[in-house]
């Protein structure tokens, strides 16, 4: 007995047969490039509010909102969940997760974001199937690699952000960076030397201002105490990341290292003996008041759910809120959500995404308008006013 | 494109793959029945405190808690969670979902059983996979069923409840008994009405008290009342519910009848139109009062993540209150619990029942010891006495 | 050492001293009736989508949405939390729990009912201070009554329901009909048999057409099992609910006798024993259904936060989703909701409420618009079609 | 109109009235000092587990737990919760916030503390009425202390640390170091250069190792970023800090500064900008792995209520865990900890305490018995041994 490598196939959708399927060139053949509107307008297939080239506050609404799609989100989720089977079978899958159909996939991913007018995408390693050995799995990710850079160049797309995916496979079930097998340990730091370099290439066509690293360690952390040698682990995790930025120094790597998802109480310590990373974290924990904002996941929980769900926001209360306190700094929107386990219907990829932008969309708008208005600022200033007394100048000063 | 039957396979594991496994006859062949060694042994494969055998306040540990092992966690349960794949590969399983697996699996489950000293299993209708019609799912179950039956003979092992599972599949996305489907809401009644007839078999052993079927409807409900007409799926559940009973009465079904899962506030004007099902629920909430008490899943939950984890109990304090206040009452223990998902060991399957049974052996000891002590009852007779004076006994009259 | 009964002390702001106060016939003296001025007003004491007589479907605003003052919260509040004492000193408190400040406060409250144009308000029994007797308590209840009763008959403002509350007072926190307690127990009685008395008279203007009064529980159950009688104590409920249902019938109360806050898990085996009352909380529970609501509480709370914190509606998707499924029906909308801790102008009173009220308004536009499109409606009919076949006809048959 | 400047009066009992209260030189006259008389016990008011001079791992058990009483909650907690009036009316209590009654409640404090066999206490600056200005608050605390000195020097009882109390006036609503206005950040950088110097008087008696001051600011932070300059609100905190940090060093107060209730994310910003303290927050997080552990509150929350409702720790697994992962440290035990809202016999309040030590003491034991096995320090080497290996060392060097 042994672990097979292609976990990611416990993802794909085993209730799916496609004996017959046949590509002709157009993964989503009824549905036209989304076009905006206008709120009046009944098309689900059209945006209501994001009007792409718009300006608002001297900007276009694309370069203030700058969406993304999440590759694995969007193409790979199943509809799973802790009690349910996947229900979600799209027509271009055959059940496999061979680099074939790897290859469909991006085609079709590529199609999608063509047709919402989105002109960015993101992605784990994970693109690829899993191989035998590492060294096969990163041919596989070559393979991936090498039609994505081609369909960037023909549609103009680009990677908001990359990141190794380090919480999936079982090897990973007790943590990547704070494992305490080196197997997995050192596994995982070839996963992020690997992503530095695919997201390194130069992929032929106009460049982004910024890449993103994201180190993603959603299994980082402990169990039980019990069982747990904190401090080694955390020396870990200092000497990994470390490694991490001084590859990006040695290959050159024009980016961004963001850490995701790990609980800052663990990595204050950390951090503090990685060079530049403090700063960097520090950097994303002021960026509002520095206007100096990182990638923002637009997506959403329930309150009365204990796990991430990831769904599409849909509260333009909320979303008015993102625009005015997050939104409005440069970094972009990437639709890190799930469809619902009861959306089944390729159209139900589209709609979600719409209704997702438009609501961003009308965030803006109103944030727009509070902010030309100047009520909030004026209620914001007189609030402090004592401040601005002899004494409290002082105090400031 | 069409959709599997077998969407079983989405729980077995993809990692797995066992070329050479061969069966010798014993499936946990380095594993001895599991003793009684008392409190002071070391001995992870032994019981510290759960001795079957020992008279507590007049009756035998081992009917005070009627344990069952839950077929479905223990032997299905691959360790997936929402973020990461199956980590467990037990040596018998051959990556399939076939009638022949489903076979070897139950005979391992009865060793398991057996090798633990616990007389009574749980199960739902899929310890046999999904044919690609009813008729063949029908007769797959009827194969599991005839092995089963052939070792509960041998065993003298008999169920303490079965149930229909009717969450898994993509047809009960939409709910079973509330689904908006017809063909789903058929499909479900179908599987009820085999569950029955599957459980109103004559095992040909000493026959149990109290067969019980349980409706298991985990996706009854709804997502949102904005597309939900909530009067006809309450008349579809009434009618579901009342076929049931009938189908019961025609075939001479001797069981109990009992919902879970199900949120009362939905399910009281129902069963108020269903002959003899309020009466049920109604014993249900009264149990502890009445002295009769439905089955108890020895599970627990955290309280920090919001969907059942299926724990299994590790808290004295928790099993001594459920010993006193609900325990001593002729119901049993399921264990409806699953191992962790870094515990992948065979062995660990063993060290995970004995702690739940030990913690609850432990329980059931402080419970006899505070009702021979005889403080609780005299505390409460104490706490109530205003109402033994005339104006209460006039009051209660 | 003796307890005081006027315990309702400890909800007036000891902050507060108000040496000299005068009244001088208005309250609220800068503040006129609150008008409607439409969406593009910046007036915050003018409603902007509340317009009382705009008919929607062929009903007035005012008569679909039925708003009431709750008396308790809007004047009682004090802004205290669990770790703040009070922050708000209304320019009419002197201090004092007395019968003289309870008639000023009740004159203070109809003048705001009155300039909020609202026609309903809300009470329970601790309108009035607490006497060192139950007879003495019920005197000053029926000064108070009095002068509620000529406002009432004044400015033709009504209450929607009233109750006796049975949960602040040390005396209930044992709980009050389920209290161990038997000079509790019957205190309660007292209290509800009062209430209802109260809410029976004739209040010399045009009848409503339903009174109602609610029993409200928020201490019934238990801290632990360990020390608690559960069928005593449910026994003693059923008696309770039992002479209130009797009481009701010997001095013809017209109205309805609602349950709020009590679990209902407790409640159904009581019900079930007691004439009338499973019917009447069945009613509620199919009150959508069968176009018969109760009242509701127009308030929300905090995901976040673990009790009831009785905020004022601000989210228009959900007031519509309340229109849609909750509120087109007989009920009406109390303001049980409290103003936030550092709101402490009397200004915010109106604000809160203006708010609240317009933002119900919108979601009954909202509902409307919905609903004369009819999309929702073709929508569901749509989903359940399978069920309009010749054997989904025989099933619902 | 005035805001009262007493406003710690709405934590006391209201519905207290003693007219005849005489203090005849002892407040528990009924009761002993508590004495350990070993598990079998069955006296509530005798240690069953808890043994002062008992060595554990060679030192005292009062050593490893070093308990401390909060004045606050056990002298000054009334049982209010946010829909109940308070229930508790100590005998020695006047229903005043006089400073006469918190000289007698303060003897009273030292007998209990004497009479439960433990060493230190805790308080804030509350212990005092709050003046109608700064000096006649400062001079109210002067007057308590000295009793407090007086009653320190008697008993040896010693404090554990002290805290300046900014969270429950209503000129706190907004945040203290935190809040808009200057007035309240004035008065809350008054309390703290206060509490400072009662902090570092020589109380006469053997002096302490480590004095700690606790900032405590539970209510920093915003309602709504909407009206809300961070940017202004954290460089006024780092202000805050930094004058404290001066002061201390202007004072020679030989004490840590140590932060509580800040939201890290909030706090790392302004820390490093401020000299000394961001060391003292990283000291704070590797405590465990440092052995430098500071004080823990010995409670527990409820997981089911959203507020911190400061229990009694009753849970042995849970005690033995804190003490294996966090315990065995430098630091103290402060009971933080309220009497359940029903606990109003004086009686209760050994009760509570006694048991909430003795749960500790088991769990000591419990975790001294972990220790000394070695089983468990045996487990975690095993469990990173793959780092042990040449490569693993390689990467950890």
């Amino acid at each position: 007995m042994h672990l097979r490598r292609d976990h990611a196939q416990q993802t794909q959708n085993p209730n799916v047969v496609q004996s017959s399927y046949e590509w002709n060139g157009e993964f989503f053949p009824g549905i036209p490039k989304i076009k905006y509107e206008g709120p009046n307008s009944k098309n689900p297939l059209a945006y209501k509010w994001y009007n792409a080239d718009e300006e608002i506050l001297g900007k276009k609404m694309k370069d203030w909102l700058k969406f993304s799609v999440a590759f694995w989100h969007t193409f790979r989720g199943t509809g799973a969940d802790p009690f349910g089977a996947p229900t979600k079978a799209w027509p271009w899958e055959d059940g496999t997760n061979s680099v074939a159909m790897a290859k469909t996939r991006m085609r079709a991913h590529f199609e999608f974001i063509t047709k919402l007018g989105v002109e960015r995408w993101c992605f784990h390693d994970s693109i690829a199937p899993d191989g035998k050995t590492l060294a096969e799995s990163n041919a596989n990710l070559d393979e991936i690699i090498e039609i994505a850079a081609e369909l960037q160049k023909g549609t103009k797309i680009l990677p908001l952000w990359g990141t190794a995916q380090l919480f999936m496979h079982p090897r990973y079930m007790h943590g990547a960076a704070t494992n305490s097998e080196l197997g997995a340990y050192v596994y995982a730091a070839a996963q992020v030397k690997k992503a530095m370099e695919v997201l390194n290439l130069d992929t032929g066509c106009n460049s982004i201002e910024e890449k993103i690293l994201s180190f993603w360690g959603g299994r980082e952390g402990y169990q039980t105490l019990l069982n747990t040698d904190m401090k080694r682990e955390l020396d870990h995790l200092a000497r990994f990341l470390q490694a991490a930025v001084d590859w990006k120094k040695k290959i050159r790597f024009n980016a961004h290292l963001v850490p995701l998802c790990l609980k800052i109480t663990q990595l204050v310590p950390v951090f503090s003996r990685v060079e530049g990373l403090v700063e960097k974290r520090l950097k994303l924990e002021t960026a509002r008041i520095n206007g100096l904002l990182g990638n923002i996941d637009a997506n959403t929980g329930d309150p009365h759910i204990g796990w991430d769900t990831d769904q599409l926001l849909t509260d333009i209360g909320e979303a008015t809120l993102i625009m005015l306190t997050e939104g409005l700094a440069p970094g972009g929107f990437n639709f890190d959500a799930k469809l619902r386990r009861e959306s089944t219907d390729v159209t139900d990829m589209f709609i979600a995404h719409i209704s997702g932008m438009d609501i961003l969309a009308r965030g803006l708008q109103n944030a727009a308008k509070l902010i030309e208005d100047g009520t909030l600022d004026e209620l914001i200033r007189k609030r402090y006013k004592s401040f601005d007394s002899e004494i409290g100048s002082q105090i400031e000063a």
